[in-house]
């Protein structure tokens, strides 16, 4: 392992989460008490202080890096970057405990938007504005934020493939750019000029800035933390659909976007992911539409499939904002929206879940398979669009579809003995809400609770789960096997 | 497809579960009343017309058989057994509704024993008998029995090992003789000798001898169906002890016991799904014993272990039998046995759910995969004990798994849409304790509920998850695919 090479990464990403800290100091010294300006200040000084140490150590680092390398890399600056990020609301007192505080940035840096608090509204603007912007943060992913801004390898695009591969959601990297660097930087402005049409909108619809701003970068990260205790509920439709919308076009592979700006239009039309996507909101949305029309409080059915609408892209997204509590919707409703939960959006978006390229990569196999045991002997190539899948993306879809079951049964099992003893319900969803990184399931961690009654085992093993979901698994394998036997044989 | 030579097969198939209702037919006229003799006599008559029938069609039937006509033919001799096995339930007035009636004989011939009846004692033995024997028909499989007995095809084994690939649980049909016939036969003389021991140490417990028989074809068969309402809870000790280990027995690969017979102490000793099994019920029972350990009910710790024990063995088994409501057991234990119910036991045995096989080959496939991430270019082929495995084993495994969970979550999705709107729990595990054959699952479908309260379709596509359970999934998947595009491909 390049220890020192690894230690200057994370000596920068803790440099720059120090200085994504700025805005909230800014908002604190505005608008709240003097110690949570402090709380802070003091933060970023032990983030700085930690990047330090980390800087002082990589002197000398020697160039060359491995895929193992990257994978854990990615896992130890996740872990890292939540490490240091709870330390507001802990310092603060906004959230007096630790592994809380820790929980609660974690499921913010992941997207997911699995809260332990109850009470947000009378949280200071700056711990509002901490949470909102981490799913900002971890949306796009923080080390594609580096490759963009700092040429970290010179000429050596080994070295960040390895990194934005294990950072970025899907079974495989398109390049947009010949270069990683220029592909990073593409991704970003996208990310950013999505996000300010997204408060653009918001606030034409009269949210004042704070509010616009917050709820955009929750929209943007696919994240969903609100600022309000009851989520969304309280927002007009126009803003409610603005949402929606955003929450839609945010599940997106950010490539199509490139590719529409290329006016390269068949290419998006027919992209198959993005038609899985398309296809699967409109049913979703249309199914649960009449499934919750005659429900108390649906005024019409137009009020229903603004409810449907917004609960579909708010899950299919893993966003996990609400306008109403879908807990107390019928079996089908919900039942979709938990198999929402697992499929997810498309890959290269900022969405959780398995991505729908992957459930079509799956389908693709299992049909190669039946029709193997037809004609044995028949040359099968799976096909993406034009495109010939490689077997080392199938292989790979496949080994996560084992290590997805494997960890979501292995982490049920263990959320089960809380000693709170919750639920079937409660607790199945809570993981596949973690580790899909959706926030909200059904149960008591529905969209009207939270998950501050789980134990401090659970809260790490669900704190694993989102890190798990956000790094696609194997990051975060690779890093639980380094501690084990692999080393040995690598 | 050869039609004629499928239509053979079917009528070798009625004929002889014409040949099974005899037994009942000599219990109703001892025990029940006319009409039922009457009714099982009719039902006999029907389906030897029907074996006449098909019979008729086949004259002349062409030699050759393909994979795909071995697939499409085991699965339709399911549900044909099933349609006509129903008839007894039917026509003696035991289950007025013949859908009703279908479930619980595919819910017999599946070795599931999820039932819709809520009163069961009050049957005649007759009907009680068919339920049970049932069972033991389906455990080991029809096609298996026939191959052990009529010389279908000769000495051409390629027709055989079809069907007999198609029915047998696992991802691999081994070879114990070369010829597949003997192979048949040795599996169907181990199956007979311990369901005799079975018996035999239950009827030496104070069992009488109708129970006993009944208890031992549930057993063998891992199916489930009891003759009680209470399912075991009235046995003594002695009685539920005997079940558990004869459930453990029968979760066992059959060839362990044939190479056992031949002294092959050590190939049993290093089977690593043995293995796996034997650790997962044992740590799994210790779990379990310390999680109920304080309930009311347990008079002592052992008192605990008894039951731990029972339904772990009967869960992994996905026998089904209960001696307690596990229901009501503390989250960590439903979740293990959640967990179990999915995992299942070892292949080659005649349990349900996925087989430990598969898990321990989709666990070193993922490890693999891992490992090819630091190591791209190395070849690492998966090898199970001294054997290497086959990339085809692979690739179907890795299907299957797909398979598997597309159906779960489209089952749990059509479930919901019942109009009774049972909670998640209650839907997700109906679906999961179908699926893999066990039975009772929680909620509403837990030992001491049943399946009665479902709609029509919802306990169609509750059947069809059996078969596609006992089938393992490609041969009702390729009776689906027939229905619809891919016979114009083959």
């Amino acid at each position: 392992m390049n220890y020192k090479l690894i230690s200057r990464i994370f000596a920068l990403i803790l440099v720059l989460e120090a200085i994504f800290m700025l805005p909230a100091i800014v908002i604190a010294a505005c608008f709240d008490p003097l110690n949570v300006t402090l709380s802070f200040l003091i933060s970023m000084g032990i983030t700085l202080g930690g990047a330090g140490l980390f800087a002082l150590f990589s002197i000398k680092a020697k160039k060359g890096f491995y895929a193992k390398e990257g994978l854990v890399c990615v896992s130890l600056s996740w872990i890292l970057m939540g490490l240091f990020g709870a330390l507001p609301f802990f310092l603060s007192g906004a959230i007096p405990n630790y592994v809380n505080a820790l929980f609660e940035i974690v499921s913010g840096f992941t997207t997911t938007g699995a809260s332990i608090l109850s009470e947000i509204e009378s949280l200071p603007k700056s711990v509002l504005y901490w949470r909102s912007f981490s799913h900002w943060i971890g949306g796009m992913g923080v080390l594609v934020f580096l490759l963009a801004i700092v040429p970290l390898s010179g000429r050596n695009d080994g070295f960040t493939i390895h990194l934005l591969r294990a950072e970025s959601p899907g079974p495989d990297v398109g390049k947009l750019r010949p270069r990683m660097r220029q592909t990073a930087l593409i991704l970003y402005a996208t990310y950013i000029v999505l996000t300010i049409l997204d408060f653009g909108f918001l606030a034409a619809g009269g949210l004042n800035p704070f509010d616009a701003l917050c709820t955009a970068f929750g929209t943007a990260g696919t994240g969903g933390f609100a600022i309000h205790n009851d989520s969304l509920a309280g927002f007009t439709p126009y803003l409610q659909n603005v949402c929606s919308v955003f929450m839609f076009l945010f599940g997106v592979n950010f490539s199509c976007y490139f590719l529409l700006l290329l006016r390269h239009f068949k290419a998006v039309f027919k992209d198959e992911e993005l038609r899985l996507y398309i296809l699967t909101v409109v049913i979703s949305i249309a199914i649960i539409t009449i499934n919750i029309r005659n429900l108390p409080g649906m005024d019409s059915i137009w009020d229903a499939l603004r409810h449907s609408a917004f609960q579909v892209t708010s899950i299919i997204s893993t966003t996990g904002y609400s306008t109403v509590d879908f807990n107390a919707w019928p079996a089908l409703s919900k039942s979709i929206l938990v198999v929402l939960m697992v499929t997810g959006a498309c890959a290269g978006s900022t969405c959780g879940g398995m991505k729908c390229v992957r459930i079509l990569l799956l389908f693709k196999g299992m049909k190669r398979n039946i029709s193997k045991m037809i004609h044995p002997q028949k040359v099968q190539p799976i096909r993406s669009g034009d495109k010939v899948v490689s077997e080392e993306i199938m292989a790979n879809t496949n080994a996560y579809l084992s290590a997805y079951v494997i960890i979501l049964a292995l982490s049920c099992v263990v959320i089960s003995a809380d000693p709170g003893n919750f639920s079937f319900t409660t607790n199945f969803t809570a993981v596949v809400a973690c580790f899909n990184n959706v926030g909200p399931g059904l149960g008591l961690v529905g969209p009207m609770g939270n998950y501050g009654d789980f134990s401090i085992v659970s809260k790490l093993v669900l704190i694993l789960d989102m890190l798990a979901g956000r790094l696609e698994i194997f990051p975060i394998l690779m890093l639980i096997g380094s501690g084990f036997g692999l080393r040995k044989k690598s």
